[in-house]
């Protein structure tokens, strides 16, 4: 017996592929600065916690498929925030973000049709899509551009007769762009031309800097029958391993169709549900204070970035991540060189080799994705780690 | 923009689509037994609430990929209970037996590929598979046999080039059966003869009644590198809500392949994972009162089917469902009846139409699941409201 062409042909992490090599770092006793991956250190507002511990239901039994009407609730009570207006059956609860991404996908697109993404992406864009057969053209963004689109001519062309929707992050993983009113207009404007969809993974929303506007795509009225919000918990409220996403869209079709995928895999988990509910009524203050932390790590990110001989890092403006190109030939090598080769006082950094966030063969090769999760003070440590790294590794 | 083929072509759960008439009813002020779902009304074991409300950590992260390694431990451990024998890397934690199921699918068979399939079968099976441009090919059991399965013959017969894997549940959903030693044998021999895997959907594995023995294809050393178990928590402590499952395979290349998949979505929840690991726990004693339980409420449908004049009825021996034959032209047009028109003391009862369970156009249209998850009173009760049903049907 075989396995199928779409799994074995499925790209492998490429963050966690690198984990074995930060595992024996750790046990030859090294301390390993993580900012490699987006698992954020902000304390989960107590109140999911909370909330799940006052539980009382004796049968922790299924919740409904297309999730619990409360927690629906709260999330368009939260959207109303935002200038976004949906109703009950315009919102599905989806097993976090992936889900309803996966689910997405499924939904407007056959085996062989083709997606248009910008890169460098999210990889788990090109997994999920590979793992249902879907094709993935890739928008070109540069490290120079602080990685904005390319002119609307350029993604035209891209566009091909099987193309069925863009689908963009914003602000963006693993750039931390935020894009202007214009692209998304420019977007919008090709999706209704060319009768596409828009698949808007818009999970780092609150993150936006510099007293930045932010667009949502869904505040673009002419296309709200084609925008597919994707929507988690994870980042906004730092509850990764609550795993509640959702999926938002003005097409009642597209709800109803996807929620067969939904009734297929019964329910989102009850007590998570719960304690999601609970956390869209996280007070403002809340984000205020977790805004400015990671505007100012963002700085110390940039700053330190920039203070670093041959290296190219525009300012980013959302999310907490940033792409730095590197003065090094291949970043992954030099990845593997600071977990196994390098050390400041028994301290190293790990950051995620950049490639693998981008579809096009070659590109991103000296680039690194950086996330910058950890406090100020580690991240300071951190940055200087690596800043000599990078001088002792040019005189390898 | 349209929607894909493959969402559109999806099958809608033909249970949930009666739920509208339930829900008039109960707006109509009637009492609705509901046999037509598998939710237990049995306690779930309080231990999977007190190790959540014992979770300390202040935030709620990411758990790894392939799950928590004590969960695992604890299935690993439960496995050996039944002379199976599997280590850390041949055990994933799934979203719910669903996405054990699903990405099973993924992995063995690519778009235009099919399962074999004993039919009536659990409906996602046929959902899940045409999401993923999976065909099925149905196994006809029939309500004569017990739906047992029908010669060695009749199933190589529909064996095909592309056909990549066998798929059962054992006990059965929604026919209760349970597979005899030979039975598993002969589809051992067939998926060793023909190069398929077996999808082993074994989440029913404790609810064997009248001291039956019980053959899991775990225990079929030849095929072990063919064989993926999909298990669940959820019917076996009666925690449907908490969704969480595993794939289980000595075949270490699938399991490496599927994990790709797991990063994708990157984990399942954490606290569930906890409630899940103490589950595991649960002393035998809890499942002797719930098999007994069980077994109790089988002999009450049994009985009662088989008092109904013109109801065939085997006696099933597993899970919580029994299909039964009713003497009816269109089970779905009763079932409505039975919620629209019908009740004893403003009492109905609402069954599941099997229809939607087979793959042949056309079979199962005259039967109904059962699904014994009410306690002896109101199963009595129920029971009666259908034999009540059933005679008025009959002289309309």
């Amino acid at each position: 017996m075989h396995l199928s062409k779409r799994i074995t042909s499925m790209q492998e992490s490429p963050i966690r592929k690198l984990v074995p090599y930060a595992l024996q770092a750790k046990k030859e006793g090294k301390k390993v600065y993580h900012l490699n991956i987006g698992q954020p250190d902000i304390e989960t507002p107590a109140s999911f916690m909370q909330s799940i511990r006052d539980f009382k239901e004796k049968v922790i039994a299924y919740s409904l498929s297309q999730g619990s009407p409360e927690l629906i609730e709260a999330i368009i009570k939260y959207y109303k925030k935002y200038d976004m207006s949906f109703e009950q059956d315009e919102i599905l609860i989806t097993n976090g973000g992936s889900e309803a991404l996966l689910f997405s996908i499924i939904a407007v697109a056959d085996a062989g049709d083709e997606l248009l993404i910008p890169e460098p992406f999210y990889t788990n864009y090109n997994g999920f899509s590979s793992a249902v057969d879907v094709n993935v053209a890739a928008i070109t963004c540069k490290a120079e551009d602080g990685f904005h689109l390319p002119t609307r001519e350029e993604i035209e062309n891209l566009i091909k007769p099987r193309t069925k929707a863009i689908v963009l992050s914003n602000p963006g993983n693993p750039t931390g762009v935020v894009y202007t009113k214009e692209e998304i207009n420019m977007i919008a404007g090709l999706a209704k031309e060319y009768n596409l969809f828009v698949i808007a993974d818009e999970v780092y929303r609150e993150f936006v800097y510099d007293n930045l506007g932010y667009t949502s795509f869904g505040n673009i009225k002419e296309i709200e029958d084609r925008v597919i919000i994707i929507d988690s918990v994870s980042k906004r409220y730092s509850a990764c391993g609550a795993r509640i996403g959702s999926i938002a869209s003005k097409n009642k079709e597209l709800i109803k169709q996807i929620l067969k995928l939904c009734q297929g895999r019964l329910c989102v988990p009850t007590l998570e549900q719960v304690g999601a509910t609970r956390l869209y009524g996280t007070p403002n203050s809340y984000f205020e204070e977790v805004i400015s932390e990671y505007e100012n790590r963002r700085n110390i990110v940039h700053e330190s970035l920039n203070d670093m001989p041959g290296v190219l890092c525009k300012k980013p403006t959302g999310a907490f991540y940033v792409v730095a190109k590197l003065p090094v030939d291949n970043a992954e090598e030099f990845v593997i060189w600071m977990l196994k080769e390098f050390n400041i006082n028994g301290e190293t950094v790990m950051l995620a080799p950049a490639e693998g966030f981008y579809a096009t063969e070659g590109l991103g090769r000296d680039e690194v994705r950086i996330a910058y999760v950890l406090n100020e003070t580690d991240l300071k440590k951190a940055m200087n780690i690596l800043k000599l790294g990078l001088e002792k590794y040019a005189k390898k």
